[in-house]
């Protein structure tokens, strides 16, 4: 059987353009010669499609599309994903929420059945409690001597559930799992080998596929993977690229294996008999049968790939895995909302460096400007440094000094400031003057501000609301400033004739430049501190007395988590960015603003 | 039996100050003869807690807090909100969060019995099922010759849920009730029809306490009600305040009624006797057993109330209610977050005349700095009325011009406008210099900046981002401009003979005054239209067909829509306000930004 994997890219709520995507993969995985096609999890609705899901007639849109790509559905079979309606009494209660998130099963032009997600994640970025009422049922699909399972992302994660019990109580020889899982450092690795692991444990074939794309914070990463019953990996998808990935299994193989490790839950289960067409479908001849109209049955180099355990790619590294996703979360937050152009402010600093890396490498040169914003506390060094890197970059570079605005400011507040201390109102001032630059730059002209501060800084509130932090996507706000370095060098290595960063930027202590002779450091403990402590406190949710028996200092713990704390009212009001890390200050950590709990 | 209904204001986080606040009701109910006192929902923890609740340590200083809290409860029997640990095995499932939010039943300074909520809500602002693994068991209390049930908040709200089952299977005569019901307008008066209906289904006294206060964009409305179980309403407390509330039930009556209309769902029945000294705690003698060392056994008038049918206050006016509700979440939400005064930017328009009104009831007078910062469009008029305001509210007014600050930005840009024409990029720089001085006297001086935008405004994009959306809580965010109109003059209407907001204020039409001769309907269609546009799209989830449908205009419609959906972007950066209709923007409307879905 020749199994197709389409690793496509939807966009949420562009119910006709993901249809129009599904109809054009099926072709290709047809014209391929697949039994079997996949596609992502909700690949109709796009994924997370949030709160469209209460619209009752978003619903129906879906399934609609549903019923239109599954006439032209006349060769492979294929599994969509898709949010249905689901009525009181057929399995749902009527203080449950109507829709159900399904993987539709589709031949000779139907649907023949509807999976319904049993395991609804509802933790960390994951809502679906919110929007679904569970399925009750796992399915056996009799297709000619084959009988196969499908399950729906969470679903494969739990050892002993849909997968086990179709494999190990209901025989089928292989379970295709459709998903949209969220990237953060190192998933792809991880999912990779649970997915080993539950072909193992349920003796069967598993085909996983997962979309790839940005949303909002969220990168799909792709990495698709097709496991065999003796836990060997027949594939693996390119990680943050669209790919058709194409598979040849010997499903009588899985019959060698029996399960092991777990016995399955009490789940259960309901045979499907696929009559028809399609049936005849079986390894050998019939994959032969083109689609009518088509030109041929190779393969496309490049985004279509026949995978064998030869061919395997290997892993991305950690600085490139990282690098790409910001690069693909930069690349879809900007197209899939329209802009043609970003503008950057650039500092001459790391922060800014690396933003503008990712954004050239995304959208390339010419859809990036830079612009350097120097004030009376600016040195020479940051302000050639800038100017280095667009010029490294290739990208166009304006300068706009802020020093005729800021005086004006100055003499306006002055009767009322009278005789009070210069402090962070005049540094924030000046970074919201540079904020206001920008944004009339955006506004003119339709660029999409990219900001520039990164995970440490937000964190602690070392940024200016409305300033440095204004704009339409954060592209590093996840990523802690110890990352930040090694992600800069990861990015000068990759052309060590033309590094585009700076060395000088890496290697002067950063600053923001917001009085004399300022440094990060005056006001922060160490970034490598820092950042241990944000790893605690925010990903992990330690509390001060682990992280002191841990053997870090209980003052400087006591002064991040205070900081910390204190600067949720900031971060509320922070653009999106890309997700990296198991927790971003985004919908995944949703603390109060009002709150006196300290530790 | 004389029960007590302590409608208390928690703050989240503060488990240490909820603590005390709770052993303080719990000693004046004490004083004032109660044999029972309820405390809302989370009372120890405040509520809603969010990702707290995933910090072990959290859960455990909360129980701890109640077994403190729980030694000095030797009078009356306490019912107290708190959120505790669930083992696995001991009622949740591995995969279940190893929290409960449970109501502790205490009794001779020990917890006799924790129930553990049932009917998790996940839906609007609600996330329970993120946080909490639900109870599977309804307690009956036998106390003595009584038998009472307790459950929490959403539980009551299900018919034959676990009221009608403690009642009709099991036999209680008194359901309590703990809650913490974020209000939105009209809910007091909804719940309170359903309670009264609950009781009457059960044939028992229900004894519904409710906290109040402000927490970022909710608020609790108190309204606390004791029903009989003919559905007589027996006390109805304070709405927006907090209150001691005292009643005397005889509940032998509830052996008169026989429940009806209801069969209680299959919920598993757990009998908890209390045994020693509180048994003897029944109507009569007992009550009159005064706390060691307490003054006298006397309610203290305002805010302790002896309630009995005939002395039931009368609900709050829509306006009434709307405004208390705005008044309550801006000083909470200032007081909480350790604020001593506020800053407003005045234009002379209805919307920071309302918000500043608001605030001056909030908080007085002498806590609210006026700043009027007129522009090269601004007109004698609105600058005359921002004075005026000023001066019948009583508050400082501060008068910073922006025209030489904007200049220079304009001389700036000027060479990269180049001959592009002037447009929404000019108009917004001059927001956005208001937003920066405002800004500056916030940090200079600790002042929390109050925006001034209305719902209409926030759901059409009609605000700039960084220019009057800048400040930390945004009062009217959920309040359409229709309604701004209505609450304006029911502020007026107080105080006929100084009513604070100029007549001309309300009269003029609406402008943000950004270029010549603007005003509001240059750019929106008629508030009263883009209203009902708002509520329909918004607040039910109507698509363009169901609108146009009921007489809407399709082109209107379709304009709104389109404004509304892609305005996504500015609200997700916009400052929590107060939630006052059934859906706001903020947690309880969760849509994605990149989202190409229309209707």
């Amino acid at each position: 059987m020749r199994v197709a994997l389409a690793q496509l890219n939807p966009t949420v709520g562009d119910i006709d353009g993901n249809a129009a995507l599904v109809s054009e993969w099926y072709g290709r995985a047809w014209d391929a010669g697949a039994d079997l096609v996949a596609f992502p999890e909700l690949v109709l609705s796009g994924y997370p499609p949030e709160d469209l899901l209460l619209r009752g007639h978003f619903i129906e849109e879906c399934e609609a599309a549903l019923h239109r790509v599954a006439a032209g559905c006349t060769g492979p079979l294929a599994v969509i994903g898709v949010p249905v309606r689901v009525e009181v009494g057929r399995g749902r209660a009527a203080t449950e929420p109507p829709v159900a998130n399904a993987a539709a099963v589709v031949l000779d032009g139907r649907v023949v059945t509807v999976y319904k997600k049993i395991h609804l994640p509802n933790y960390a970025v994951f809502d679906e409690e919110r929007y679904f009422t569970p399925g009750d049922w796992v399915p056996l699909v009799e297709w000619g001597s084959e009988r196969l399972s499908v399950n729906v992302c969470e679903d494969i994660w739990n050892p002993g559930g849909p997968t086990e019990a179709a494999a190990l109580a209901g025989g089928a020889r292989l379970v295709v799992s459709i998903s949209m899982s969220p990237y953060h450092m190192g998933k792809g690795g991880e999912r990779e080998q649970m997915l080993r692991r539950r072909a193992t444990d349920a003796g069967v074939f598993v085909v996983y596929v997962n979309g790839v794309g940005g949303q909002d914070e969220l990168v799909f990463d792709g990495h698709s993977v097709v496991a065999g019953p003796d836990g060997s990996l027949l594939a693996r998808g390119a990680q943050f690229d669209e790919q058709l990935i194409l598979v040849d299994l010997d499903l009588s193989e899985a019959d060698a294996f029996e399960g092991r490790a777990v016995s399955p839950d009490g789940y259960s289960l309901r045979t499907v008999r696929i009559e028809g067409a399609g049936t005849a479908r079986r390894p050998g001849p019939a994959r032969q049968r083109a689609r009518p109209g088509a030109a041929a049955l190779a393969p496309t180099p490049g985004d279509m790939v026949l995978e064998s355990p030869t061919t395997g790619r290997s892993l991305l590294s950690r600085e490139a895995e990282v690098y790409a996703a910001l690069t693909l979360g930069v690349r879809d937050y900007t197209r899939k909302n329209g802009f043609q152009r970003v503008v950057i402010g650039l500092s001459g600093g790391i922060d800014s460096a690396l933003t503008a890396c990712v954004a050239v490498d995304a959208l390339g040169a010419a859809a990036v400007m830079g612009v350097t914003m120097p004030s009376r506390y600016s040195t020479s060094d940051t302000r050639s440094d800038a100017h280095n890197l667009a010029g490294n970059l290739g990208i166009e570079l304006l300068e706009l000094p802020i020093e005729s605005i800021f005086v004006p400011y100055l003499e306006t507040l002055a009767p009322v400031f009278a005789d009070r201390a210069v402090d962070v109102a005049e540094e924030n001032l000046q970074a919201r003057i540079r904020g206001n630059l920008l944004m009339a730059l955006s506004n003119k002209f339709g660029w999409l501000v990219l900001t520039t501060g990164n995970k440490s800084e937000m964190a602690v509130g070392y940024a200016t609301l409305y300033g440095d932090m204004a704009g339409g996507f954060a592209v590093i706000k996840d990523v802690p400033k110890t990352l930040v370095y090694d992600l800069a060098r990861y990015r000068n290595s990759l052309d060590p004739n033309l590094a585009p960063i700076p060395e000088s930027t890496i290697e002067r202590p950063p600053s923001a430049e917001l009085r004399p002779d300022q440094t990060d450091q005056d006001s922060l403990p160490p970034y490598d501190l820092l950042d241990r402590v944000v790893d605690a406190y925010v990903v992990r949710d330690e509390s001060v007395a682990t992280m002191v028996a841990a053997g870090l200092d209980r003052a400087e713990v006591e002064r991040v988590v205070h900081l910390i704390d204190r600067n949720e009212y900031k971060r509320r009001q922070a653009p999106p960015g890309v997700r990296i890390t198991l927790k971003a200050f985004g919908k995944d950590r949703r603390l109060p603003i009002t709150n006196r709990y300290q530790g």
